[in-house]
């Protein structure tokens, strides 16, 4: 049995859905890497009761607990008070910690400027700067220290701040202190392969999957399947010693569904159209309409995207679509914004208006309202656009405005996906 | 005390982060207005062992469990069984429902022109129509049925499928279940109020807080604050009968920080610049490098900004900041692409192109790479133009490429909403 950590993320803003927790998802991810599983993520409010059952709950069955958040200086971040309280540990100032982070606080008050009271502040970093004996010390990356506060009963608690950008600096000290290694010492290798399919029903990848698990077994493979915007997931998690048995579960996908099956490596669809554009020199330029650039934005995200993205238009009412790209009025009135017509124009028209290799077009009705029973809310017009190819989707998506959106640029990275693929 | 409702949400893919659980918080914001508490919310894998622990520990202090997720046709989708087990009751084919939801995916099957073999899809179907005994049926909206599994032990299980778009329907017919009526019989009034707040530092707000404590008291008041991209919420949930107490706190946040203060009444900043566009007639053009429609794609989240949001620009590459909204080459050589002065001509071009009231420049250093000494990872320029206003912001933000670049997104909408506010 690998070695188990459970984590614990504190907030009511992320309870109630307010911040979205980037910080479990993160931690799980860099514990896998080491060979540790993640048993349960449990997310509370800013209430001490809360805390201390969700500390106690995963103190069963895990060999380290990790929390996040909950270490700010104000009065409802409350972690290293009931941590220390579930370890049975007094809380102590730790003078030295004190003035580094009163260093901290010194230097970044002054850095923007802010005129707070130093009675304020003062207080402030006594709270931050109060240790569990017999806990180590993380240093702050911000003002806040992480902590490892271990128990005579139960596994060691990893304190951790909850801002994503001082949690993942933190992490590399963490995983060298020693009552954290000694608490991971069980851990082993858990290897994880991802298989990424565009087209088929999830019930079609069921049978597949059952198909092979009766005439070849699974064993020793953890398999689990998602259907996310029409992509399906498939991912393995195993010991090596079970390699063979995923290399046998690959081969069967990729036989099952060919050409459907689109990453076997972990790539994303966003990389993978990344590398389709790499070293090709081909460009793209984009016109969006229901999207409103988030397809452009998109594409954007990976570093280095300058070298095929040379930039978009944002064509939201018609008039824009008229100046920026060139849509003909006559088409407009004719066949209205949002037809397979007006999508190949603002491809065309971003494609010559930028020289570059690609145009997309993306012209659809994202809702709530707008919807006709011609064209309803979640129809959606794409066009693809080179000098010697131009590709339609249409497409009819479901959900809300959000969704739609979305899953429009999703489609779009497919459509691109394709293309770039072929011409290769 | 409120009735207490907690969360499971299953899911590897949720728990290792590749997909961003949507239902625990919409969940928990139901349930409020409802006037129940929800406690906990805790992420497990597609795991036997851990769905079965969750389900136990949450059976402690909740008067309702909610799970959402793992009913679909795979062989990973357990929790119909697991929930059936932990509630001590034996699942059985109710045949009716089996009729029921082979006839939806058959409609679904048509209508995507799906060629699965019927057995595969049969053999989904009746996995999803076996009912643990004694449970209530909520009628699918996809192809899995919601359940209610009521305990002679415990509290009852409401099982709730995965798909946003499945769950919020059934959310409806979950609420006017006798059972899950009768599990939170203990439900009252629980209001919430969020003040935002830009610019101050988090420890100030929590000095402010401090004295009102100590002056007034917070009593029933259960207060918390987060700094998210530099913006402050404070998020008080309070009873009825201490709303007197909260008009007090407001009061006084309002009287420290003044203009600080953007929202009082739960809206966005988002919402905030929408309202202020509002029936005045005036327009926004975007030009964006760094974020590259990312502010664009955000303004139009909102349904109905076609009313003020005109259009927009990537000028990803240097030529495209020239040849759509004419940056002269010259300002570029002499003060490079990440300038006041690009950012001001790039506001001026977008706004001047499309006629609108207002243009907004945006061109930084998103990193990882192309940083410099003089112009680092994270240096951001903004401006905000109309024809008798311009005004500039410069950032120096830190984090992440995608930190960057959402926070610069939010620096904008600020940028705008004290320029409009000016305007009134």
């Amino acid at each position: 049995m690998a070695a188990r950590a459970g984590i614990v993320v504190t907030g009511t803003e992320v309870l109630t859905g307010r911040v979205t927790d980037r910080n479990g998802p993160w931690l799980a991810e860099r514990l896998r890497l080491l060979g540790v599983d993640v048993g349960q993520v449990v997310v509370v409010g800013d209430r001490r009761e809360d805390l201390a059952a969700a500390l106690r709950h995963l103190a069963g069955g895990h060999d380290l607990v990790i929390t996040t958040g909950g270490l700010g200086p104000t009065a409802d971040d409350l972690t290293a008070e009931v941590v220390a309280e579930v370890q049975g540990a007094v809380l102590r100032l730790d003078p030295d910690l004190e003035a580094r982070i009163a260093a901290r606080v010194a230097s970044l008050t002054a850095a923007r400027g802010w005129a707070t009271a130093p009675e304020a502040m003062a207080r402030g970093v006594r709270k931050q700067a109060m240790v569990p004996e017999g806990a180590h010390v993380l240093e702050p990356v911000g003002t806040a220290p992480g902590l490892v506060v271990p128990s005579a009963q139960g596994p060691a608690v990893l304190v951790l701040p909850g801002p994503p950008g001082e949690l993942r600096p933190m992490w590399e000290d963490a995983v060298r202190d020693t009552l954290v290694l000694a608490a991971l010492a069980g851990r082993e290798e858990l290897r994880q392969r991802t298989v990424r399919i565009w087209g088929p029903p999830e019930a079609e990848l069921a049978e597949v999957l059952r198909t092979h698990e009766a005439e070849r077994g699974l064993e020793g493979l953890e398999v689990t399947t998602c259907l996310r915007e029409g992509e399906l997931e498939v991912v393995t998690r195993f010991a090596p010693a079970a390699q063979g048995a995923y290399d046998r579960l690959e081969a069967a996908l990729v036989a099952a569904f060919a050409d459907a099956v689109y990453s076997t490596d972990g790539r994303t669809v966003d990389e993978v159209v990344f590398d389709l554009f790499a070293g090709t020199g081909a460009t793209l330029a984009t016109a969006e309409s229901c999207t409103a650039g988030l397809l452009a934005g998109r594409v954007a995200d990976l570093p280095g995207s300058s070298a095929h993205l040379v930039g978009g238009f944002v064509t939201y009412a018609n008039e824009a679509k008229t100046a920026l790209v060139g849509v003909p009025p006559r088409l407009l009135e004719e066949h209205g914004a949002v037809s397979p017509e007006v999508a190949e124009a603002m491809a065309r028209g971003a494609r010559e208006r930028l020289g570059t290799t690609w145009g997309v077009g993306v012209t659809g009705v994202a809702g709530p309202g707008g919807g006709t029973p011609e064209k309803p809310v979640g129809l959606v017009h794409v066009c693809a656009s080179s000098a010697d190819r131009t590709e339609h989707r249409v497409l009819r998506l479901g959900g809300s405005r959000e969704a739609v959106r979305r899953r429009t640029v999703v489609e779009c990275l497919h459509l691109l996906r394709v293309l770039l693929d072929e011409g290769r």
